[in-house]
């Protein structure tokens, strides 16, 4: 079961994508065959094996890695999907239900369009701040310490303008209290080794470079984690997306029955002035 | 904490939409709040209260509903989130895959793409289903018996030419073994009630009215259980996109690794002939 | 060329939907084929005979019917389109733009948030409204008069709590600029037949039904010029949406020159109240 | 009508992205306004001034730029736009089919899913090949002749193991005959300028660094004659996405009249191997 796991273990580390294993024209996928009894998953069945004996958390480590998830892993996963499932009327939640609001025959629509907001600088950071501690991490042998790899890629980051992900919230600007618990449960659990400590090694370098403390927030803490306990660098960012689908679910079933979309999107509009030409005595409506 | 899960409760059974409580300018959200310090999820502490302590699971119900799941809910909802995840390269998985081989920088669009498959035929017809056994349910009073409620609406189902939601599966000919599971479970954790022995009900009666049996299939058994769970008929649909999304993600990570989306795109593009107009000497490429 | 056009034609009228054309497993498409120097798109080689040589508008036209527009099937298209393309910050417009603040890695994705919004209830309503208006014309016959027809599918309608799509608008109370000019230049074209018609005549008579007068909105009149013109009822929809695409774009290039992605978000949030559970002493921040 | 164009002009050349004009806490918009009377859109009357007198393509200028295009503009923009739209089942027209087919109730869903499809490898590479060819332009000066500035940007991008944008086609391996005309289109109307110069300097250039030529593709030519006409470097992208949405929304009519999206799936799952575990004895289903 392990099997495929440990094959593709080095790639996970790397983050290297579209890597072609074999020929290019590999044409095999290892994660589900079915016939008219049976449904197969990562090898295992579906109805006999799985349905009832294990968590969709266990099923979604199975998914991924093709072998089940550690007591560790399992609550380590756990609570980085409940850790950003919610918080509350983010613009990911406003667009999915303004989205529902107007097209209300298509659940599916509203959900992908709050997806859609989980990029590179809202909500999926995990992604990139996955990808700057793992760059840190590979460089440590030879830049020779800590120290020297962070100040390296730190340096690469502000040379191209880049934010360094994972640090500082807008709301939470003492400290995040999310990024806190998920360090205390992987300690809690054994499991914070190499990328915790960097992620922490990090928060504290941060004033030598920025000239201000930043601390670090939840998509720096969800990739420290996740990383120090085997889970795959390329499936990353599907954390905050899992996690957040859960929360628009529930925000589309309240809009259901108790809708604001329509609300917030005139608040919205009635923040903005327009500015562009307009014709003599035309007086734009109070939105 | 079960405050707003009561009041909403005869809404979830009535799978009434966009119904205004209080009046129509009702401006409120009751499922996230926070300070600089603390983010309430359902009026808990989600640091203190929720992460390391409740499985994703639990704190999907939780976002939901307001309130905890019971032991046997929380068994149900993971076993119809187990079924749903994954079977294999369908309709969905396909264009999410073709996706991120077209647009890797972004995973979230790949995931998108997929869950937008999650239509009323194919993978998101629990909600169908769940409203067609509502409709069921709601009229047993009047109709006198569940025989001829089921005849009442499948009779109208069938002047719309409307198929029979929840019956029936082009590879699982026999029994769909996902729905027996799904039903066994519900009956092993004493939740077996009025809508599992509706869907078994109308799976008996459906000779009669089409001339061929069809045998329930995974997408009326899931909402046959989660109905007498307790579960609100308007996020049923979110059942089979959450858990869809997992199997999504799993795919997007093979699809890094060893890709097949343009493997899969050419072999589509040659089963189709053009028939369209050409001048004369044009030979189309073999796909 | 227009072979195909003529083959489809009377299934643009009846607007029923997934005929199949011969056998189940037909397995054909009518609409491009390419070689190593050629591409034909409709027939035409797309390089010689349409590059240069047709607008975008007669391009759409020809891809959907397989024929070239006339002038006034051209000049209507185009009013249509233009009609509908912009009309400020609507929450599509929010979506897609909270979409790109958030993911500027891809613009792909912030579109498809705006998209996503033309559904049913707004943006996307020429389709219901020429769904409409399609029932009232094929009743005709049946019931002898337009008023009988607009009398029967108005009374299903209110049978079944549904507005009657293409009336009424919450900012253009008086009259909607874009429907009245839209009927004009139908008319100008000598374009205007049974579907204009209809749509005034329904305009007409709907106080008798509503008790207040709706006027014919932008989603009605397309339906009705395009109807006229001979555009697809199974396309209709697509006119929002291509239009909409226009109009997003240029919002989402001004986003990235004068972000307001991030300000409508938070407005948004401002008007909203928390209204759940919460411990004593907690405060919630002003968003 | 022209002055917000100029006042932006500079940023449409260097593509710098998130510029706030003012304060960060600019919160104006000016593409369109509104009273209960007139639709403003740029300044100037929707239904009054445009609708009737413009084309879309002439509307998608003006809602881009504030200004409306000259002859040679709208002729430029036009051929882009009609070389783009359609090039047969690629993976965006397959994801779009698929997605229609799982889930008829929402248009805008599978339109949505093929527009997630318009990223940097596949459809949306005009932008990318944008910057490059911008990059190119912009250290001319500097490098001494183009020569040098092409040897500099290919050096950086081969040295970061990125493709050259813009060429190479995996059907039109001798020329792509839309490029070609697009760059003679250009000529015709006197509007070829740097880029389109620049665009076959690098073609030329190309054997000499990669070993092998490559011609020019529609993706390079797109940004070379629109960048020579003025069009906005940031908005680059919007031409396949708006081109690409025309053709989506020709293959959704006929998926709803000559379905082929399941077709199309089978195929492409058959097409395949599952490679993962099985117990022993289980066979899967041919697809």
């Amino acid at each position: 079961m392990q099997r495929s796991y440990i094959r593709y273990a080095k790639y996970y580390r790397t983050g290297r994508r579209q890597v072609k294993i074999g020929s290019q024209t590999q044409r095999s996928s290892a994660i589900s065959a079915s016939n008219a009894g049976t449904i197969l998953v990562r090898g295992l069945d579906l109805a006999g094996q799985l349905m009832g004996q294990v968590s969709f958390t266990d099923h979604f480590w199975l998914l991924l890695t093709g072998g089940r998830p550690s007591a560790a892993q399992r609550r380590i996963l756990d609570a980085t999907l409940v850790a950003i499932a919610e918080h509350g009327l983010v613009p990911s939640v406003q667009a999915s239900r303004m989205t529902l609001a107007a097209a209300p025959e298509a659940l599916q629509g509203a959900v992908a369009a709050g997806i859609l907001g989980c990029g590179s600088v809202v909500l999926g950071s995990s992604e990139v701040a996955g990808r700057f501690l793992s760059e840190v991490h590979e460089r440590r042998g030879a830049a020779g310490s800590p120290e020297d790899s962070i100040a390296a890629v730190i340096g690469e980051y502000r040379a191209q303008r880049r934010a360094i992900p994972g640090y500082g919230h807008p709301l939470h600007t003492g400290a995040d209290p999310r990024a806190q618990r998920l360090l205390q449960i992987a300690a809690d659990c054994g499991c914070a080794g190499a990328f915790c400590a960097l992620a922490r090694q990090v928060e504290q370098a941060l004033p030598k470079y920025l000239g201000k403390s930043l601390p670090l927030n939840v998509s720096g803490a969800i990739p420290a984690v996740l990383l120090d306990a085997g889970f795959p660098l390329l499936a990353l960012k599907g954390v905050p997306i899992l996690a957040r689908t859960a929360g628009l679910i529930a925000h589309l079933l309240e809009e259901q029955l108790r809708p604001i979309g329509f609300v917030m999107s005139h608040a919205a509009a009635a923040a903005i002035d327009y500015d562009g030409p307009r014709p003599a005595g035309f007086e734009p409506d109070e939105a």
